[in-house]
C-alpha cells in the first residue's frame, strides 16, 4: 500500500517549478514543464505525473538532459512545423511543439509539428485537454523505449509508443483518449515489483520471449500489444510518424534513460491539430458532442452497478474532484519534491 | 470451400468498369470505383473487393446509393476541405476526398478532407497505397454501421470503424496498416455462416452481450472490440473525426446499408496526408524505413518457420504474385460481373 498525502494544486505547482528551476531551468520553462505534470497529477495518472521529478532530475543533474536547451521552430511548409527540442525536458519540449502546432493549425485548419531531441514528455491527454480548451481536436503520438518484440519475435525492438486524441466539447467535457500500445504500462509492473506483488501472465514476457508473472524478470523482459498484430501495427506507425518522419531516433535507435540516463535519448513526437471553429459554430459542436455522448450513455450496462462511460469521462471528473479536495500524492514523491525546497 | 478462378488485372478491371456502368455510373467515375475494388481483390482483401458489386448493385438499382452524384468539395481553410459525396458509390466519394487532400497537403505539407454523404468505401490500405505512390504519408478512417456495443454496455451503438495508415517507402514497399477495431470483421463472421462454420467466442456476442460460436446467433448480435476499453475508445475516436466532425452521420445515426438499403447512409470519412517530401530527400527517407524494416525483421522469430512480417507485407506481396499469376477470385463474384457483361 502507498502511502498518499493531499496537495493543493497550487502548493504542488510551487513545488514543481521551484524545483526544476533548481534544476537549471529558467522559471518559465519550468512552468511549462509543472503544468503537465501537475495535469496528470490531477488526472490521478500519478506514474506519469510528479513522480517523474526522481528520473528527469536524475538526468538533468548529470547532463542526460539539457536544462537550458535552445529549442528550434523550423516552418517547412505553412502547415508544418520540425520541432528539434535540443534534448530538453520532455514537458517543456511537449508544449513548444503543441503551441506551434496550434499557431499553423489556425491559419491553416489542420496543423503538424514533427519533433525530435525530446525525452519523456509525460502523458497525453494533458496536451489533448490544453488543445480543445483552445477548440482543436488533436491526435499526438510519442515514440519510447524499446520495451515491445515485434510480432513473433524475441527480442524487444519497439517502444510502447502512446498514441492520444481530443475532441473539444464547447461548455461540456472533451473527449480524451490517450493509449499505450501494450496491455498495461511498464511502470505498473515496476510498481508490482515495489510492492512484491505478482502480475497476470498476459502483461509481459521473459526475456526469452515467454509469458510470466514475476515483475523483476518481466521488467528484464517485453511488454505484449493490444490485440497482437493490430497492436503491434499501430505501435509502428506512431514510431514512423513520431521518430522516422520527425528525424528523431527510432526502434531501438531510442537511447534508454535507463540504462544510459546521461545520453540524449533523441525521442520524438508529432502533435496533428485541427480547428474545429473551421468546421461549424461551437453551438453546431456542442449539440453534436452532447448528443454522441447520449448515444453511449443511454446503452443499458451489462452490470446495472458499472453505468457506461466515455474517454476521458474518469480522469476529469478526477481533476474535478482534486481541484476541490487537493491532489493524491505518494509520500515517497512529497519528499523528493521537499528536497527542492529553498 | 469457396470455389475460385484466376482472373487477370486488366479483365477484371475491364468488367468491373463494365458492371458500374451498367449500373448508371458515368464511366470516369467507374473507373475510380473499381480501381480501389481491384487493389483490394489484389491484396487478398476479397470480403471489400468486387464481392462488393453486389450490396453497391443492389443500393444502385433502388436509389439507395446515387449513380451520379454531384460531389461538393469545399475549401474551409488553406489545408482543410470538406467533401460532400451527395450520396455517391464509397470508393468514388473517397478517391475524390483522397485526391482533395493530396492537392492540399502538397501545398500546405498537411492536408485533411472530411468527407460526409458517403457510402462503405472499401478497404483503407488501398487509398493509404496510391498516397504513397504519390509521396504521402496517411492516416484515413471511416465510420460505420454499428455493430459493437459502447464498453460495459449491451446493445450495438458504435460502428467497427476502420483506421488505416501508410509511410512510403521510395524505391521499396511502403508500410500501410489497415485494422478494424473488432477481434475479426463482420464478413468474416458471414463467411462463416454461409459456409457452416462455428466461430471463436472471442468474436461477438449475441443479442444480449453475450459470446457466442455461433455465427447466426453473432450476426444478430454485436462484435467485440479488440483491447477491450482501448479498442472501445479507438472506435470512438474514429467516429468523432471521420462522422461527427466531418458533418456525417455518427453512431447509432449511421443508417444499415442491410437493413435501409434504399436509405442514404451519410457514412463519413478522414483523409490525412503528409507530404513526405517537405521532410527531407527521397534517399534520406528510403534508408530510414529500410534500416527501419531491417530492425524489425532481424529479431529472431520465436518460431523459425515463421519471420517476422511488418505491416503491409503480407498485401504488397500478394499484389505481386497476383499480378503476375492473376487474381484469384471467387465463382460467385465471376458470376456477378458476368450479369453485367455487354
Amino acid at each position: 500500500m502507498v502511502e498518499t498525502t493531499r496537495i493543493s494544486e497550487s502548493e504542488l505547482t510551487q513545488l514543481g517549478i521551484a524545483a526544476f528551476c533548481k534544476l537549471g531551468l529558467p522559471s518559465n520553462d519550468a512552468e511549462e514543464v509543472v503544468k503537465i505534470l501537475v495535469l496528470a497529477d490531477l488526472f490521478g495518472l500519478s506514474t506519469h505525473g510528479m513522480s517523474r521529478l526522481e528520473s528527469y532530475g536524475e538526468r538533468l543533474k548529470i547532463h542526460g538532459i539539457n536544462p537550458q536547451p535552445k529549442i528550434t521552430v523550423e516552418r517547412v511548409a505553412s502547415a508544418m512545423v520540425k520541432v528539434d527540442g535540443d534534448n530538453g525536458v520532455g514537458p517543456l519540449v511537449g508544449m513548444r511543439s503543441l503551441e506551434a502546432a496550434m499557431k499553423v493549425a489556425e491559419e491553416c485548419g489542420i496543423g503538424i509539428a514533427l519533433t525530435r531531441g525530446s525525452n519523456h514528455f509525460g502523458p497525453i491527454s494533458p496536451y489533448a485537454l490544453i488543445a480543445s480548451e483552445h477548440g482543436f481536436a488533436s491526435m499526438i503520438g510519442s515514440n519510447a523505449t524499446t520495451t515491445i518484440a515485434p510480432w513473433g519475435g524475441s527480442d524487444a525492438r519497439l517502444g510502447n509508443s502512446p498514441l492520444g486524441f481530443g475532441v473539444p466539447n464547447p461548455g461540456g467535457q472533451p473527449f480524451l483518449l490517450d493509449m499505450a500500445m501494450s496491455v498495461v504500462a511498464r511502470a505498473k509492473i515496476r510498481d508490482a515489483f515495489k510492492q512484491g506483488n505478482q502480475i497476470p501472465n498476459t502483461w509481459s514476457t521473459d526475456a526469452k520471449g515467454f509469458p510470466t508473472t514475476d515483475p523483476k524478470t518481466a521488467l528484464e523482459g517485453f511488454l505484449l500489444p493490444v490485440g497482437g498484430h493490430k497492436g503491434y501495427g499501430l505501435a509502428l506507425m506512431v514510431d514512423l510518424f513520431a521518430g522516422l518522419l520527425s528525424n528523431a531516433a527510432y526502434l531501438t535507435h531510442v537511447k534508454s534513460w535507463q540504462d544510459a540516463p546521461d545520453q540524449a535519448q533523441n525521442l520524438g513526437h508529432f502533435f496533428i491539430l485541427l480547428d474545429t471553429k473551421k468546421l461549424g459554430s461551437s453551438t453546431w459542436l456542442a449539440e453534436r458532442m452532447q448528443d454522441f455522448a447520449q448515444i453511449l450513455t443511454d446503452s443499458p450496462p451489462a452490470d446495472p452497478s458499472q453505468p457506461i462511460i466515455v474517454p476521458g469521462m474518469i480522469e476529469l471528473t478526477k481533476m474535478v474532484e482534486q481541484r476541490k479536495n487537493g491532489i493524491k500524492l505518494s509520500n515517497e514523491t512529497i519528499a523528493l519534491l521537499q528536497q527542492y525546497k529553498v
